[in-house]
């Protein structure tokens, strides 16, 4: 390990992606490159790695390991969902400081950004001279300042590909489908399901995004329409669907059927890893519209985020493209930045990535622009345009 | 369209699966390459579209037609979950003759092979010289004298691809996961997530299959041991588990927690198209070893035999192969046959196709042998052995 006084930590926080790991590569190289730091730690688990001193040294990991971990899903040294306060912060940076760590990226969302604010803060007041660095990761894409955020592509993919051939499934057997897919506030997600609209028949035909208010007798009346017109109809749905008080409709229809509503720490109702929603949504359509339609729900939960084999070919290079901007970021002086990706040019496709001030993205979230949501349950041609050159040339289908 | 009276019908029945287009294909391009028929039919939605004289000319499709078709999941021609009785196969028969239909192909399960024994036993009762064929289709494996059947390969390859990246999320943020698979009798498929484990810590790390009566008191004690040697535990669980009865999980959990059990037209408990088991085990767990515990559920759904992109090379060719191989055999003169895949050889692996009378496959059902399941949760390595030709080169991983 070498001595040098400029040492730096990498962290993983939050929700894994099939990505996160393109990041820390992309970090990790850039630091060996330009000679950054003489000793490169990893934190395990983000925030608590950094508070225990459980770290583990990449400086001289290889090259063909590292290609090996950039192509793997999962934060290969491990998360968490903590989100620390100053006096937390305060004792990370102690123990950064007892190693001589100078440098600090976080890969996260925006509450890892935030964290990345507050230790930066800390750390300037002790006189401590910490540049920390946030680089962006979330299958959400909920990150402001940014046209879209590393691990958003992948799992747009998986979604696009899930309801292609779901939406194939449905019209060879048809039936009222519900497909349930993650977002809590932002419904880019739950928006790329159009992607898998085809001439072949491939639904979705009806998407409900959180951005706008669920109304549960218009939604009835949309299902009751298509079903009526086609003989079957395919529904995305967003987990945040809520209604006009902010209620979740996850929430309201659990009271409805008496079922059981699992809270998390803090209170919010449990929306991935459960297939109440969809369940619960069905069980309306059934009581609403026959008890005898063949309607299912699918939740798809963890494999959106972590599914292996189903990457963006884009979305890899961006990630680990972030990692190598932020260290250039550091070399080349700056400190307390979040690296944000903008889009420069659509045809050809090309982004630039631009450190912004760490408070700038931190702590807050990006929705879907009211101009690309088309009614109640639609998107328009121009999310369309925007999200295709992120998610990568989608399987070709043929019928009969 | 050709007006030789040597005619013949395709359809394709019961759930579709990603590679069942290419059986339809390899008997649309065998037939073609043979002239066995002057026309070919494909029948819409099964049973239903021959009974209803619902038919597409398939005589003459373009070869990249056919290729595109081939690589396109879904049935193509659409399904149908019918289970015609004796006078439904007379009028089948019927509606048949009038084409001058000789030939009858059909891609499906058990009882698709069923349907085809009967439409063939009742012509022949006709004096009409109908020469019917099954072409095996099931994601569940669950043919009997079958090594293996077309669409497992590549269900077996969504479930190891799932299982990998959903084990490395589980592994970055600690919990306790189930991943509940398709499989109301044979647990192949649930058995198949072994495949994701691996020396960088994927699970799962417990496997329950219908196979095996599912004691609820050993799988929490299952549980607490994993999670307490781990901090985590990934569970891979089949729809199907049942108590000593026979009553399924999903049922008796549900009635314990009072929920709300849908059944299908046949009365059965609906398993699949809702996440209710995995959320009942997951609140057993809760309440068994501790409301604080993170533990979530995942139903994989229908994209085990949907999703598009994520195909076993085996499974694919195979499949078009199963479908050529049934017209080889009916140019042979063969009749009322059903092909199996038969193993040859295990290195290098091969396969052949037998044919055999229909009634020896017709609805049967198969399951796991028991010299392969390994105590109350687990697989050993002749299964490993057994499956891993069948679901080709998963992704490479890498660890820190």
């Amino acid at each position: 390990m070498s001595q040098s006084a400029q040492n730096a930590v990498i962290a993983q926080s939050g929700g894994p992606t099939v990505v996160i790991n393109a990041s820390l590569v992309g970090v990790i190289e850039a630091i060996q490159e330009t000679g950054l730091a003489g000793s490169i730690y990893g934190a395990r688990h983000a925030v608590r790695g950094m508070l225990e001193d459980d770290l583990v040294d990449l400086t001289d990991l290889p090259g063909d390991q590292l290609e090996q971990i950039a192509a793997t899903p999962g934060a290969t040294l491990g998360s968490s969902r903590d989100k620390p306060d100053e006096e937390y912060c305060k004792k990370i940076f102690q123990q950064l400081a007892k190693r001589d760590i100078r440098y600090f990226f976080y890969i996260g969302g925006n509450d890892s950004a935030d964290t990345c604010r507050i230790v930066s803060e800390v750390a300037a007041a002790a006189g401590h001279d910490l540049k920390a660095f946030h680089v962006p990761k979330t299958i959400d894409n909920d990150l402001v300042l940014n046209d879209h955020t590393p691990g958003f592509g992948s799992a747009a993919r998986f979604v696009a590909c899930a309801l292609i051939g779901d939406s194939l499934d449905n019209k060879a057997l048809p039936g009222i489908k519900i497909d349930v897919i993650m977002g809590r506030h932002a419904g880019f997600l739950t928006a790329a399901s159009a992607l898998a609209r085809s001439e072949h028949g491939t639904g979705p035909h009806l998407i409900y995004l959180p951005e706008s208010v669920f109304e549960v007798e218009q939604f009835i009346a949309d299902v009751d329409r298509v079903y009526s017109a086609m003989g079957r109809c395919m529904i995305a749905v967003s987990e945040g669907i809520h209604d006009q008080s902010g209620t979740a409709i996850a929430q309201s229809l659990a009271e409805q059927f008496s079922g059981e509503v699992e809270r998390d720490a803090h209170g919010n109702v449990q929306l991935s890893g459960s297939g109440a929603l969809g369940d619960h949504l069905a069980r309306l359509i059934r009581e609403r519209l026959g008890h005898k339609l063949r309607v299912r729900a699918d939740t798809f939960g963890y494999l959106q985020r972590s599914f292996a084999g189903c990457v963006s070919k884009v979305d890899a290079e961006e990630a680990r493209a972030s990692g190598r901007h932020a260290v250039l970021a550091a070399a080349d002086g700056l400190a307390g930045a979040s690296l944000t990706l903008r889009r420069v040019s659509d045809s050809p496709y090309q982004v630039e990535y631009v450190p912004v001030p760490l408070a700038e993205v931190a702590g807050k979230t990006r929705t879907m622009p009211p101009s690309w949501i088309e009614g109640g349950c639609d998107v328009n041609s121009e999310f369309i345009e925007y999200i295709t050159p992120l998610v990568g040339p989608l399987p070709q289908l043929g019928s009969i």
